[in-house]
């Protein structure tokens, strides 16, 4: 029988009925095992990592892509313990947001409920193959995993450890679904399933993203990409900007909440820009820099609007002199991906107008970049995160899982 | 020059910064002047409407659409005055949801901001043309209107009070800008602007929603019927059933929180359907009933599962008889469309049992689902319902035009 994707997601969809009536403790309970079992299969997922690392070889993988793709005992490990804090976090479910008991006595509250069934499409990490299936579940979805085929014989492994927990439970295994074909005409039916699927969450590349948005008949969650701002104000400390000007862009260029432009008030041009080249010359960033900057750096280019839109994911920056406060939010607002933006400013009436006028999905004050992530926003857990406004906006934990519905209790209230 | 609805689309962006840094204050007196301004222009507004009365006349619309469709001095006061309520609701839009101190002394807080730009895409009211585009700017957002060719001359009368009063306050016009061409292919190509409009409220037929849906490429608020289940469990007071059934069915059969089918425990038929039939009787509903319970109605059909399905909108019923609470419950899974159900129980256990199982967007116990509405659950206005779990489920407020974003502030704070 060949497999079927709308079959699998039927079932997920009953699937879903059922955990999202678990109570928190199966859940958790779930997840331990899930823990349990990924570390006691450590050589079978191994083995199977091992047959996906072979292919990558053959097929010449580029290096970070194989790299992506490796698991060790260590990394196993890790992946467990990620599961295992997964069920550490408050369950979202079943919260009560907000009550009222209106004027005719009915008394009206909101309450947290999942969304359904969540589709994932990944790329080659194994580990979102677990953290993915994890969030979903603790959020009490079923959860359709469509995974890079270079990754294909460790997720079916690791999918294994799962199933054998959801079978001990007796939850239905579709609750979390690993797709095991890999064919693109596959994944483009998954797109159509809006009948069955509440939610697709894509996570890589700005093609894959693109793909999934402009073909889905279902809502996505979308990240394009982070052009995060740094704005050095003339009232700026200038030992907080350079600190978390480095850490912004040297720490982990290779991510989303790296920095990518910094702006610069004139004012404190001549102070801060000197020690920034020496720094930057001593880290090896590559500047790009406008006609009023280029001067304080050795082999700098000059900037241009491409430079300014470029998530360089690199160790890369975009460098530009503003006249004034209001030219650097004209700046960020034609350039922001609407990610994070931080503005370095010891003037708390100026903090205050940033905040207001600037709404990108994570706006900071003397602060690093780098902090633009669920985990150390203190969400716990990061599924994804949205740069669309729609749903949620900014990194998403486990309440971006889950939806509210009204719970109206009367007495045998009817309307006038 | 020939109209562009990519041009009109970019402006209401640019308008949207503009309308989302106005202040409270300011909003409220521009929405004062909109509703002093419809009540001055009454003799030009009733004359446009007049020319739509006119063709509409001519082209045979149907009665309830020339209802509709109709303006008089009462109806424009009735408009007025819903502006008025608007500006005294409370302003959403940079209200702090959660603030939070993490242990590294990063202090991290949600703030509410406008969406940006909503395109409301509408069939025959005028009212929603004010109504809409009210809510819209009191969320601080900008609004492109696109309502149905046959209110157009009105449409245009009730926009040209609107700018009016945005002029005296200096508000660029785009912030609510109307679209003069009623062509089906400027509202196609409207479907396509992601890029200046962030949320599609379709508010009509569930042909019009479908349409929206399927082929926009922004993010719809979908609400395509409303299946309300009434029932009736064997510990309910009969006497509230009846009321509130009479009351759900009857009140206005033409709405979306209307009854469309009831469910009566087989312990309490005897002693309810006879009551139920008679008072039907009186009231002209049509019944279609179960076999079980068919024998209680003179002329009844057999129900069908398209019965079960039917968004009737009229004096009509689906009837059916259930075995147990389970049965009642799985019946509602099948045929829900998401909107709202009620349970009449006296059963504390087995009504938090169905608060819990049941997750479309409003769950009732002992109230009539004819509440399921904005105004009556105490969100001040409604600008639509969705019955997708995406962004917002159930009757949408002011709240559901806006989002939040993360607001981080720290004193130097890089990441180890």
């Amino acid at each position: 029988m060949t497999f079927s994707i709308q079959n699998m997601a039927s079932q997920a969809k009953q699937a879903a009925n059922v955990v999202a009536s678990l109570s928190t403790e199966t859940k958790n309970r779930v997840l331990m095992t899930i823990s349990a079992n990924l570390q006691a299969h450590t050589t079978k997922i191994l083995a199977a990592n091992q047959l996906d690392m072979k292919a990558a070889k053959e097929n010449g993988l580029s290096e970070s892509m194989v790299d992506r793709l490796l698991l060790t005992e260590e990394r196993i490990i890790d992946i467990a313990k990620a599961v295992e804090h997964i069920a550490s976090l408050p369950d979202p479910v079943g919260l009560v947001t907000k009550t009222s008991r209106l004027p005719n006595g009915l008394n009206v509250s909101k309450q947290r409920i999942p969304l359904g069934v969540i589709a994932m499409i990944y790329e080659s990490r194994p580990n979102v193959t677990v953290d993915a299936a994890s969030l979903c579940f603790k959020a009490g979805n079923a959860v359709v995993l469509r995974g890079g085929k270079e990754a294909l014989h460790s997720n079916l492994a690791l999918a294994d450890s799962i199933h054998q927990a959801l079978e001990q439970f007796d939850i239905p295994l579709h609750a979390i679904s690993l797709v095991p074909d890999p064919d693109r005409e596959i994944m483009n039916e998954l797109l159509t399933l809006n009948e069955e699927i509440d939610l697709l969450i894509p996570r890589g590349g700005e093609n894959l993203i693109r793909h999934v948005s402009q073909n889905s008949r279902i809502p996505v969650i979308q990240h394009y990409k982070g052009v995060c701002h740094l704005y050095v104000d003339q009232f700026g400390d200038l030992t907080k900007a350079l600190n978390i000007l480095i850490n912004g862009k040297t720490q982990r260029p290779g991510v989303c909440n790296a920095l990518e432009t910094l702006l610069v008030h004139k004012d404190v041009v001549k102070q801060f820009l000197p020690v920034v080249a020496a720094t930057f010359a001593e880290k090896k960033v590559r500047v790009h820099a406008c006609e009023q900057a280029i001067e304080y750096f050795d082999n700098a280019d000059l900037a241009t609007d491409l430079d300014y839109d470029a998530e360089y994911l690199a160790l890369e920056i975009a460098i530009k002199v503003v006249d004034s406060y209001d030219e650097a939010v004209s700046h960020i607002q034609r350039f922001s991906s609407g990610h994070t933006e931080v503005i370095i400013t010891q003037d708390i009436s100026l903090a205050n107008q940033f905040i207001r006028q600037i709404n990108s999905a994570v706006v900071m004050v003397n602060a690093s970049s780098r902090f633009s992530d669920g985990g150390e926003l203190g969400l716990g857990a990061e599924i994804g995160i949205s740069t669309s406004k729609l749903h949620a906006y900014g990194p998403m934990g486990l309440e971006s899982l889950t939806t509210e519905k009204f719970v109206v209790l009367g007495d045998g209230h009817t309307r006038v």
